[in-house]
Parts: structure tokens; C-alpha cells; sequence
């Protein structure tokens, strides 16, 4: 059984969390872990607005804090994004995130991600084993 | 792109929460969704203790709320629950999960659960494809 505690990894545990323009994910499980996913805390900052397209990765992002909304790149759809409304990217959907207010987001991959990939200029992650670099912060 | 709203399943989709002995679970996410892993918002009641095997399932809990305990029955190490810490079942195992106060986890299950499964005596859900009797509630 692995237990972690959030609090501790933030402290303790610098080597996994991982911080970008405008969020951070503290990586609560990876791939080395065996569960066949992975889990993050993610946070987003207010005001900020991402474009990600995860092309080799299956991710849902269940909203636990915050205020936002999500727009679906291939429809135009937009959806609010508020306390327990939870989005699932199952067509590797492109999208934009938009924080109007701080959100805190958890956040499931399959395939687990391994905690060195970085978002590519097209706003995936390399699938496993294809050669990425490596996270320089 | 799947969107749900936890608030608008617990009104309108009640064919998504799943309710036993002292604890329910929202199904955000199940099978039939293509995820690869199904994504559950779970309340334990206050005061309950649950004996759980997945013997066919990973798991992983994040406890969002609450104040509890679990005790891994391999090793009888029992660790603090509260909100910010994770578990994760990656040997199946067998556990004590108690409630001192209601605890809301967000769980994620590989294989995901495909919403017909009922803990059997032994604290486990079957295989995906194994028989398995009906949810009657």
C-alpha cells in the first residue's frame, strides 16, 4: 500500500511537483507506481488560460476549487468549470482551460504519466518511451 | 469530451450512485466511457468501518474531506486520513478503512468499475467479465 500526504509532498517531496507557465501539479502518483495511471493535484492560476491537446494520454480533470470554464477546440463548445463538475478528454480532445478564479483540479492519465514530460509546442505529452526532454525547473 | 456535473448526476442520473452499507459512490466516470479507469466521488459515513479487497482492481483514494483511518491488514500499520492524503492499493490489499467523521474521496479503479459490480464477502469486485451478480438498489 503506498499512502502520500499532499501537505508532506509540497514540503518534503520538491521533486514532484511540477510547475509550468501558470500552474503546478503535485504529483500524487506516477507511472512508477504500477496502478496504470497516474494522479495529480493540479493547480491553475487565476486569470490564466491554457491550450492542451493530449495526444497520447486519456485524462479527466474533476474540479475540487475554483472558477473557469473549458472550451472543446473541435466543436466551439464551452462548458463551465466550477466545484465537481469534471471534464474527460476520452477523443484526446484539444481544448482551452481558462482560471477565472484559482482552480484546483484532480487529475487522472492513461497511460500514467512518468513526472518528466514537458508540454510539447502543441500542447501534448510524448506518448511513454518516445524521447522527450527533460524537465528543467 | 465528457462533461458531467457531480450536483446534476446526484439530481437527475441516480442510475450513477451506488449506495451500500454506509457509503455511496458517485460514478463520474465508468467503463462504457472508454477511459482506460473509471472515476468515483465516494461518502463513508460518519462512525462506519469498511473491510475492502480488490483483488481484481487498483485503487487509488484521495480523501478530499473528513477525518478517518486505514489499517493495511498484511502489515497492521494503520495511517491518519484526512483531507490531502492518497492511498493506493497496488497490491490489492486488504484494508480497514474507518470514518471518525464522513469522508468524500475521489478514487479512481484499473480496470475501470463498470457500475454493476457489489462488494462480495470477501471485500472484492469481481473481474471485468467475471459473473457477478446485479446491483439491486
Amino acid at each position: 500500500m503506498i499512502v502520500r500526504d499532499f501537505n508532506d509532498i509540497v514540503k518534503n517531496q520538491r521533486d514532484r511537483v511540477v510547475s509550468d507557465a501558470k500552474w503546478s501539479s503535485v504529483r500524487m502518483l506516477l507511472a512508477d507506481d504500477g496502478m496504470g495511471f497516474s494522479f495529480h493535484i493540479t493547480f491553475l492560476e487565476e486569470g490564466s488560460e491554457h491550450t492542451f491537446e493530449y495526444k497520447n494520454h486519456f485524462e479527466s480533470v474533476y474540479c475540487m476549487q475554483g472558477k473557469g470554464s473549458i472550451t472543446d477546440l473541435a466543436t466551439g463548445e464551452t462548458h463551465e468549470i466550477k466545484p465537481g463538475v469534471m471534464y474527460a478528454l476520452d477523443k484526446h480532445d484539444r481544448h482551452i482551460l481558462r482560471a477565472e478564479e484559482e482552480l484546483v483540479m484532480a487529475c487522472c492519465f492513461n497511460p500514467p504519466v512518468t513526472g518528466t514530460e514537458v508540454h510539447r509546442e502543441d500542447g501534448s505529452y510524448a506518448a511513454p518511451g518516445e524521447v522527450t526532454e527533460e524537465v528543467s525547473a
